[in-house]
């Protein structure tokens, strides 16, 4: 099946193109970027030798004439004027942005007034282990951010033996790239480098996301309370769920019967590690409990897991391949 | 006034000595290893040009004709030998092992059997801001840990505000050199870069020490429940504390007033890093709420106010000098 | 075809599983480890679903039985004893240690005893730029050190052009792992972090493997003088070469012409990085001088083009496969 | 005596207050920022609690009035106009920029039109090894650039036994904050991190300092060959420079000789690391040869012994005070 990239200079483009070079089924017809037309080697020299193709100005009616389905790897925004075009066009659309991420209240909450309000509400929320059937027939999936992957996927199989009056508490350690390519002071070397900080704390627009995920897939509501933090790594996210139970029950046996028929989730007994999942679509789970304290600690690739790997077996379902197919499992480690 | 200090080739009795070159008060009269007779430059080669002494077997007697407060920077058990002796001699000791950190009962407990039973109970807990009356007669100092250092900080403040029964969460993140010079796998380079694990969650032998200090400091009880972090950074402490509120209370007002007259505690408007605080004797702590939910952040150099640094602090108020005489205060940033 | 990997817990060993395991000919069918008999992901646990087979006690009759061609991944001295038992059996070996790699009087000098001077004569250096008519012919391969790769690959188009009686300069960065894994002062992370040095200067064993091997292929003999650096990263490796030239010839021209065939050398216009090449076989190269001083600036991944990667490609040609049969060509970037 | 800080929002600008925050004879009356009046906590939120002054808007008078000598920390022709005004105004100046480092011809050709050519020729090169009397009767230090710094304290010693007519080469490596804080690609930690390259290679802006310096001391003309590299490290700096010896002579005896009595210079018998000289004014040397071809290793603190503290020696010594006095000789290490 052939298909577009629109957005490549950025991480998770470039991400994109790497997994689908060698994906059996995939076939790349048509990559854009707001540079224009250059090689694809000019924006990422490390593809030099590699693959061979030329960056276009995006089209959606171009699109259409070569793919037929596209990954958008655009900002906030941008991302939802283009899908909308693309699905007038018949294209199917996997958005690694925001804009089809919640419901239509809370992204104009925590984002900007929606300008797609026709196709929002069809779109499926990304998360493989819970939403599959969905993606099956999916043609818009709004992919979730990476921090919302990582703690859903360490918080739901609990949700049901948590005490709801108390708060849930979401530690979180990111890898310098999941806040992209823009120059910042926080992004400069001499800051991020032997240090480390919160960022956002109780205040960071993933944490509606965790929120209203929890709502829709178990029915229950809770104060989240997410403290996101910047670590002086490249790639790589480590999670931690701090919540308290209404009794001292077996989580080990919850968290392996939660995912006994995941492909990508691994059941670790000890702590994970970020270097076991940087470079494939894994999400290690480790938990843990003291009493009626209880700690989730999860790990994925924030460029991978946490969006173009994920990005890629939502497509997979979306047309009837295995989910796993083409998808990293290979650790970079060491 | 003449010092010792026992134990010279680790990192904090390195950070003794550079403190103890420039300190107005304090001479350096003896240096032990076990290493036996060498150079001082020989352990550290950064000390060339810098101070020349030859480094003694440790000798309790010897130590007594030559200074009149030691430094021990010696493993556990080792340690309350050693401290046994110099007493015994006369000298003052400010101890940087867990040997006289805990109750009998609790050091028994997660250490081993106590070898010095004689002074155990007379020991006073390091921690100035909490303790300072207590240092200022005291002959036997048990310098603090220092994950129980940055998270009692932080977390005293709000002791009489939380609710008790439900569990208090720390996630602490922690440079390497927290896990001294030794040679294992866990500090191996490959293994730490581009990486960040967990380690002994909720059982570390910082978390009775911790829930100790609370109970004596404050008369009450907690599921104190610590997670600590390696980070690929060499130096440099974070700790976050997660409760629960009773109320919603102007938590930016207690810990003000809490540390008004604090002359190493920083009260931060933003997340603390730990570049800030890397190099000094300060603590920065910043604090945030989300309804009942606390969120306290808090940051210090685990090699100096962690160890070293606050053991000249106490050390300035055992021989009666003024808690801040030549004691770092400036960060090494960038 | 079959193959075997006798050595899998060390860095190259993993990195030679992970290439094999997506290679589209070559099937493992034995893997050998000192430890005994334990599950491949015990050794490694980011194989954790990935693969699953059981780790042998290596037997040369044992593996004959399963495999054509065995990577050996062994120190020293080991390989070679084992290696001879291979071929008696009449398996292909890859050996990726230095036993084979130069002269019998050269590696006596440099290394010690031979212990297998019976084919040591026979074995082919796996440099396949410079080798490859011999290496499909082989039955014995020894793969080149990562240092001399880089080093030969940027230095042997240059050679004619240089004068003789001028010293050659190679000032050449590693990655920690390049190290191994064994645990010594100088891979603790405290020391390698924030740090760099240069060690054995002028003194490295893979000196008089660079010196042997640009008299064999070029028939010249020159004074190289090589220092070698640990950079405070994990993988990756850059090569300065610094000399002096006949004439002031255009060496941008020299440099295409040299490896205008070859599939894993790319020419960059512009300095290169290690970053471009770190996950692939490929080896970059930049020239530039200024008058008759010559710089010329190559960059490989230390484990991939100098050990696993250069070893599979070799197998290849060996075996009659394409050069470029399931080698990485798809960098870590970012 | 009152000194004034010019320009202090940079990395040098905020070692140079560290370093006059305890310097016991200097006192800082004034620091001035483009930024306008402001606490100089908001520049460096480090400094809180330990130094409490407004930031001024520069105005040569004002200077005049409150300080006898200047730290211009400011961009290069920026420097020279202000310079110019305070040398007017009576001030003395140490100048950290490159504008009055070089010889008319030499800035013109490489910099700029300069703009004070009434004092340019009057400047001292602030190399105290080699300038010393000049500068205690300087009334403006020009302070060396880091690369030249840590390059002719390793070159100078052995000009007189290299081989002229062969090229010298220089490959130096320098922590980023080398690059200053402006934001720029190659300052984002995502293409520093697990990287390593070369920039202006043969054509660095420091080369033709270092040339025109060993001539002016040494009174010979070399081909100085340059390659500066960024490596993953906030500061520190390492210089190796390789040339050819006339003849096989005692290296170690002529560096021995060379420092014999330099307080900031030592002699290594091991190669030097940054770590050892990070946070220090100390340049650690080491040589070594293998026939004529000769290896020069050195080691400093870019910020330190390449900026601010070189610069308050120079200043000491202007002064007529102790070289080394409140100059800092303890390293960060670890």
């Amino acid at each position: 099946m052939n298909i577009a990239i629109i957005g490549a200079s950025g991480y998770t483009g470039l991400e994109l193109i790497k997994i689908l070079i060698n994906h059996p089924k995939f076939n790349i017809t048509y990559i854009a970027n707001s540079t224009g037309e250059i090689n694809v080697q000019e924006l990422h020299p490390c593809l030099k030798d590699v693959i061979n193709i030329t960056v276009e100005n995006a089209d959606a009616k171009e699109v259409s004439k070569v793919a037929d389905l596209a990954f958008l790897a655009l900002p906030h925004k941008t991302s939802m004027a283009f899908a909308k075009e693309l699905l007038k066009e018949g294209v199917k659309v996997v958005d690694l942005s925001a804009d089809y991420r919640l419901e239509l209240d809370t992204y104009e909450k925590h984002y900007c007034a929606h300008e797609d309000k026709e196709n929002i509400n069809d779109a499926v929320y990304g998360l493989p282990e819970y939403y599959k059937q969905n993606l099956k027939e999916a043609i818009l999936v709004a992919n979730p951010g990476c921090y919302p992957t990582a703690s859903l996927l360490a918080l739901l199989p609990f949700v049901d033996f948590i005490q709801e009056e108390t708060p849930i508490f979401i530690d979180a350690k990111s890898g310098v790239s999941g806040a992209g390519k823009k120059l910042a002071e926080t992004t400069h070397f001499c800051h991020i480098n032997e240090n480390i900080h919160a960022y956002n704390p109780l205040a960071h627009r993933h944490m509606p996301e965790i929120e209203e995920k929890v709502r829709l897939v178990k029915n229950k509501e809770f104060s989240i309370n997410f403290v996101p933090h910047l670590i002086p790594v490249t790639r790589g996210m480590l999670v931690s769920v701090y919540a308290t139970l209404k009794e001292e029950i077996d989580v080990e046996s919850i968290l392996e019967e939660a995912y006994k028929n995941s492909e990508f989730v691994r059941i670790r007994k000890t702590p994970v590690d970020i270097k076991s999942t940087a470079g494939t679509n894994f999400c290690d789970i480790f938990v843990k409990r003291n009493g009626k304290a209880l700690f989730i600690n999860s790990s994925i690739d924030n460029l991978l897991r946490g969006a173009s790997s994920q990005a890629v077996v939502n497509a997979n379902l979306m047309c009837g391949y295995e989910e796993g197919l083409g998808i990293p499992k290979i650790a970079y480690v060491p």
